[in-house]
């Protein structure tokens, strides 16, 4: 069997692009462009918690990466260099194999040097560090959103959990529209052009990986405002249309988890050159609703009655 | 009982001193010293393979940082930012309480920020990654040795290690050395100060965490050097003198990991400006040998004769 050192040299190990000094030593270097900050950020992937323990390596190598790219998308941040901290219960040359190979393709796809990490042995568990860079002073932020803000969302949520709702039974999804909502929850694509055409477009954004009522809570809560959202302006993935009005796929839409789109806010008057960056992006973009005095995010039901809502997010430890 | 958002927020959340944006959005910002490089690293520890299940929270709050910043302290650079990522079995506050605690009694110590992070559920899993600032270009590496450098360690090896090996029943300390062992082993002091002072004296550096010869054995490889290194000559712990020639201590001090301390080469007209430093950080460093042409590490005993050793280094998947 091939060591530990031999199996991260083999499979991890690629010359850098954009750094001074990759992986081998007892740190990587790299150099922040002049006039630039540095925007990082992490997220931990567990077996059990956030993917099934039938997750296939190829699309964990992906989504590992992914998700954290989503965060440096809701900064405006240019990704640029990623760690790799991975924990496995056997060095299993196949598996290894299988989620480098999605996690570089999803790099080489954003030109992301991987400059460092660690392996070892334990519960499954996937840790990627991200870095990117940002003009300074210009990075989307949580606490920017103002009253009179539209909403807007990229996309078309609630696919992701629809599928995860599916394998829980709480709802009946078609063979077609498992495979489709499988493939949202299992390979998100982290809005990264759309974050960098935002800057100097929104006022603030966050993207919505813990559900949209739960993560337009933060922006509120870090901006000091409210938000009134209209139930039926919320883009709904295609394929779970036919059950829009199913609970449980409201649910999904409002507060699922793990859609990765993109949800700011940006004052009206910015409305036709976002729908101009939609267009060019060829990527839905919606207003949902609106900035609000107060601290509350109400969400109206088509009669524009405010809704109850069982749980407004997903948090790991509930 | 607290919720994830609610516990993060009371132990983790601490202004930064040095970042533009710290915990709190879907990114931190830092912006990096003007003719400086960004040097960063992670490390990974697992509840059974870094440490006993009955670890102390305070204790490995402190050692998750401190294993990371060593690596940093092996390129020179001045550690500032560093990012948390946490998997835990349930949300215990007591345990996240001290945790913290150990965490941030050893950030304040070397003024790092603790900028961003992830909290989530699942076997006991802490992630750290830390970043810091080197003068451009002027990073120590491990690709520097040159045969006819003299090999130096910072300090003293071989009591973390012997800790465990008394826990597995290889070796039997006494109550006292026990203490002493399992301070070493628990909370690792990161030569921090050293490795920003050898910039300009050592040729080559790497941090001594998965045992001397096989950390060694890394920068003869990256450097595409040999290294001859006298067993006499290297430091023993002074708890572990009195079982010096027993077998497992020898192994202990040539191939234990979880010492932490600086292994670095450095022309011999370096010597005499080497141990002023020595005096000026009240830190031993000892001359164990010479960088050689070649590719092997040779360690030769009391009469010059090269030793067999039964394992090089630690590796987590063996």
């Amino acid at each position: 069997m091939e060591s530990e050192f031999e199996l991260i040299a083999k499979y991890f190990t690629r010359a850098p692009r954009h750094a001074v000094l990759g992986v081998g030593d007892d740190a990587a270097l790299i150099a922040v462009s002049l006039g630039h900050e540095l925007a990082a950020s992490t997220d931990m992937l567990v077996e059990g918690t956030h993917f099934f323990p039938d997750a296939g390596p190829e699309s964990l190598g992906h989504k590992a990466l992914a998700v954290n790219l989503s965060d440096l998308a809701a900064m405006g941040a240019t990704p640029r260099w990623a760690m790799l901290a991975l924990s496995l219960p056997t060095a299993e040359a196949d598996w290894i194999r299988d989620f480098a190979a999605g996690f570089f393709a999803l790099a080489g796809k954003h030109d992301v040097d991987l400059i460092g990490g660690d392996t070892t042995r334990g519960p499954r568990n996937i840790c990627v560090q991200v870095m990117g860079e940002v003009k300074q002073g210009r990075a989307l932020r949580r606490d920017g959103a103002k009253p009179g803000d539209d909403v807007w969302i990229s996309g078309h949520l609630g696919a992701a959990a629809a599928a995860v709702a599916h394998r829980k039974g709480e709802i009946v999804l078609s063979a077609e529209m498992l495979r489709h909502c499988t493939e949202r929850l299992d390979r998100p694509l982290p809005r990264v052009a759309l974050g960098g055409r935002l800057i100097g477009l929104a006022n603030s954004a966050i993207d919505v990986s813990d559900g949209l009522i739960g993560d337009l809570g933060h922006i509120c809560e870090r901006s000091r405002v409210g938000a009134e959202i209209r139930l039926a302006a919320v883009p709904c993935s295609a394929e779970l249309l036919p059950l829009r009005h199913d609970a449980a796929v409201i649910r999904a839409i409002l507060s699922g988890g793990d859609d990765y789109e993109l949800c700011f806010t940006a004052d009206p008057a910015q409305g036709n050159e976002i729908e101009r960056l939609a267009a060019c992006l060829d990527l839905a973009l919606t207003r949902i609703g609106t900035i609000t005095e107060g601290t509350a995010v109400t969400v109206r039901d088509d009669r524009g009655q405010p809704m109850t809502l069982r749980d407004k997010g997903f948090e790991h430890f509930r």
